[in-house]
């Protein structure tokens, strides 16, 4: 449990990295009276503990510290800055509304924004619980917090009262990433289609593979608490890496799976660089390959090119994700029995003080999706 | 010099592979006096050596030895089988006729013909000068050779009077390859393109990517004699590789020729795996990096997956290429000044007896493009 | 019911259109004792009566007469040519098997077979049913007939044992006709889409446009029968052409129940002219209109093209299918629940002597689906 | 001649649309002293008369009136609003400094902008010379008069020292409707186009379809002076309507021209609905077309949607265009010998008051391209 100090009437409580690969603390921030045009002062009800939360506690993107982690969350607006009134679908937005956002703000004005048309690698594009420094005012930019402020332009989504936050939070990052990475690399209906990785991203994947009309998804992943979950997600059938630690034996097993000459498309959702050089393998020629899950630097792999010239690929890899894609995101959960599915991947729950207990459950794989409630279960 | 044997009347000649990384030998094979439907006996003027060749040679490919090589060849017809009276493009054929033709013959019926629409992965695909064992009869199966039987099913071109056979050889497989190549990643008008090797393939991607309409085109290579061929064909600058012997330096470069962010498309016409490995830092930020040259297996480089989704690249391979390609280069050839400069590429002539000195030119890189001219100078 | 004539012992009967809207003629083709290699002699079970063969009747295509109509069948193979052991998917076969087959064959050779890849425009297609004057023999080349011979080079597809001949008939033609149509205008997941029409086409689209993840389908038609089945394929919504009968009030309808800005991508499964100038503005803007229904020739409308650069519309046709899509057709019929759904498309069984009858039925749309048992019930 | 009344004093003329189809009246505005932030005011230079002003004029599209016409203009910045230090590309902007400008402004955030990804379908996009009322302030909403208020989040372009006026307003609004179109419809290297129109449309269409690299462009128009230039800009052969005045003549002519079969891309530029009707049978089956000059509502044509079906054709509308593809214009011009072409096409130069002088000749097609020098020659 992270150290209590005396709080400050109306201070606000965070859960902060200041040094790569030590425990998070918890800090204290003044409370915020007055905010500006535009922004929108909210009461964090759920934070998910995100997958790249691992990567950035151990370093491997280049962020500044401290830092108030925490990019998908869900809460409860308490101020609306002047002018905003409507969330990023024109719905009438007021304090005491429950809404998500999306985690970056773009500059809409750069090369990669007008010329480019690559938004989600603007060369100013901003994250919550990424790139804001925690030291600077108004301090409050993760969902590791009882409160965080939105800065103007943020793109916020009323969420609809039939929508459960475990949906939301539970699809997390994960659904838009998986639904920004098969826009790039879209999966046909009839698609045979291997996803190598059953976490959030491999289950995210997996869910819009479906939508997609896929024939056929295989998952490999495990442990089998997840790979469960990936039969209900709609596996149609599963490789136990436990059971297959080989990753020849895998390969073999994949395409054997595939009906023999490989898969159509296969996800890469794991974040390990040997994924990559063992599912290029699992592709039939003249296929697919979607880098899903290489979001930290996590170093190099012996990789041999010849392959990629051979069996005519095409691999692609997907950064990030835009407001539309959240859009999509939520309408996927709204609308059909995926918001049930999504909101079983929450598995364990904490307050704010064991922040570090939920990192440590997502970093050794125990947990499905881990989740901080700052503001007590009750929100 | 190869060793001479003394010929008995009508024997064929050819240069034949026997023995990884060994001299060719010179081989008789019995004359042909009666062809099958379908078929065509042509006697070869010209055939280009290409870097595949090189790859051949040194094992770095699974092919059935011996082996006549030569898979871009120029001949005139001397015999046509019953049936066969017309070329793919329903040009009448006739005996004297000067052609030229697709090296594979596809099956049309497999899993990767039919449904795939993958023909160039074709399950029983088959290659002249690279799949067809020299001691089975019809034994003449490659363009290393006086003449050579095209079997039915072959995709032949008549080629039109006003087009030289250096114009066909000079262009060879690469431009094939290229055109190919730039099917699956196609250069838009505007587009900044960085070519990587300035050899057959690369100076082939740079007309293609000339043609396409692309802003700017930077190529890396060397030596000098194949920069200032790269010049000729319209590269906008180039880099010498000799002067930039440091990878980061020419990835410093190129970036900063493209106007700072990395070009649109990266085209990799190299070979070696470190060539990919560099090359994607050339592409800027949701660029697309084509592998043109890994055509042998090379071996492995180490390799960071991340930069793929960083970057977010789309890096898509290519392999052979189809009847339409061909049909489409000699279009292009006939049709512009491409075809003259494609013709200056042909720098050094060999007897077919002296077909390891030609390898070797190209083995060496000491020659932009060498042929063999296994029926003497004048064809 | 057809005169029938006094058969001499073996004569094949079949029913057969000599003559623009007028009655089918019951007519008697020599047996056939010897086949030429590769073709087969099929005994058909079931034959589609489709509305493409009314169009036919009308003289709406440009055809030879006589013909035996009938481009949509199941049969039990009686007699296999030389050569012939393999299904299109490489499945044995043998004499007795029940399978179906592509209706049309293609050159392979000419200008759209080899250079624009637009194999349904070859320039010697041949389609049975259609294209095959009854007066030549071999005389028999429509599914209205006790049996048809099938030309070497066609795409014959052995049954699943699981898979029921209603399944098969009943998804027809329309499927793969959707199945194409589909591929050259694809609907995302999300989709909200519109489709015109509840025959057989309209059935046909909804059922891939749902393969596909569209968020919502809205079917125009009729009468409720159709409408009822439309449900049942998964239509979101219905509207009733009888309830609605003006196009301004059929537009109304419809772009309200697609939020307000009309369909993502609308699909004409109608056939009458002025189906497309209604269904364009259903679109929204920037939106896609699939012409899936206009086989026949049936004349002009008045037709605004201002449309089409205001609302930035892409307008797409598509024409008959490859044997590619009748392998995913079939795949889709035995792998889901859908076989179950198109065999309830069958409403009206006829014996070929009551072809006309048959005819009449789908003439004045009374049925969803009629269907020709010329060997009787028991096939 | 306009009717010339006194001006007081720093009062800003300019040529008013006042009722459809009547003359343009000359009309006075307050001078401007202050502008607000991101504003810009501009002397203008030159303003062309575009086939847009015509359909405008009478009354084809919904427009309020007064209007004050005139959408492609260059001019002079006299006075920069608070926080506009910056032109579109980055480039410092300072009075004196010689911009163009993208002719409308969207709003970023409606259904369109959003999540369709169509901003010129944007539901509150304006543009000048076309949307904004000249009776409410402040009145300067075209380029037809002596100045010009640029809106805050107008696209504006610093003009390179090395590109003339006349290229800019050569190339006018034709030149991005033609970048976009062709972007929505690509030409590929090796296509066969036929371009429909020899007006600035077409020739901008023939302008980027040569950069696209097709290996034919046939055009179709008049008259002479036009055919002239369109050689000129780079077509294969040119089609003079006056000479071929029967459609089905020139149906037969340019279809012989591309070789039998029709053009892989067909561009309409022309703005008769009659255009289209023809335009379709100039494709080859399976071909585009690109409806580009249906802008203004000119009614209605018979036509058959059977060719659609029939042709299995893909026909796609553009509207309007986006500050990206102004970007792309002018770098076109700027590098290469296209500024130079482009600029032949200005034939004409009218002072402000001779504006119904200019638009005349544009409606009766005697000029290439008519200009408006509203500061007179020297600008």
């Amino acid at each position: 449990m992270l150290e209590r100090r005396r709080l400050p009437r109306g201070a606000i409580r965070a859960a902060v990295l200041t040094a790569w690969e030590r425990p998070l603390e918890l800090r204290e921030y003044p409370a915020i009276e007055r905010i500006g045009p535009g922004e929108a002062l909210v009461r964090v009800e759920m934070a998910g503990i995100c997958g790249t939360d691992v990567h950035l506690w151990r370093g491997q993107l280049p962020i500044p510290l401290p830092v108030i982690l925490g990019h998908e969350s869900v809460g409860a607006i308490e101020q609306l800055g002047a002018g905003l009134d409507h969330d990023w679908r024109k719905n009438p937005l007021s304090p005491g509304d429950r809404v998500t956002w999306a985690s970056s703000i773009v500059c809409g004005e750069c090369f990669y924004c007008r010329l480019k048309r690559q938004p989600t690698r603007c060369l100013k594009r901003r994250a919550y619980g990424i790139s804001y420094c925690a030291d600077e005012p108004p301090h409050l930019g993760g969902g590791y917090a009882e409160k965080i402020l939105l800065r103007a332009g943020t793109a916020i989504f009323r969420i609809p009262a039939g929508l459960a936050t475990e949906s939301v939070i539970g699809a997390g990052c994960a659904l838009v990433t998986a639904i920004h990475g098969l826009e790039r690399v879209p999966v046909g209906w009839g698609d045979v289609v291997v996803i190598q990785g059953a976490g959030p991203v491999g289950l995210a994947a997996l869910a819009v593979s479906r939508q997609c009309g896929a024939a056929r998804v295989i998952a490999i992943g495990g442990p089998p608490h997840r790979l469960e979950l990936a039969r209900k997600f709609g596996a149609s059938a599963v490789i136990d890496i436990a059971q297959a630690p080989d990753p020849a034996e895998r390969i073999r097993l994949a395409v054997q799976e595939t009906g023999g000459y490989g898969a159509d498309v296969v996800i890469e959702c794991v974040g390990h660089p040997a994924a990559v050089r063992e599912g290029v393998e699992m592709c039939r020629d003249g296929g697919r390959y979607l880098v899903l899950g290489q979001y930290g630097n996590a170093g190099e792999v012996l990789f041999n090119p010849h392959v990629i010239t051979r069996k005519q690929l095409q691999i692609t890899g997907s950064w990030g994700f835009e407001p539309r894609h959240l859009d999509r995101a939520l309408s996927l959960l709204a609308g059909s029995g995926w918001g049930e599915l999504f909101a079983q991947e929450v598995s364990d729950r904490f307050p704010l003080d064991q922040a570090d207990a939920a990192l440590e459950t997502v970093r050794e794989w125990r947990s499905a999706k881990a989740v901080l409630t700052p503001n007590g279960d009750r929100g």
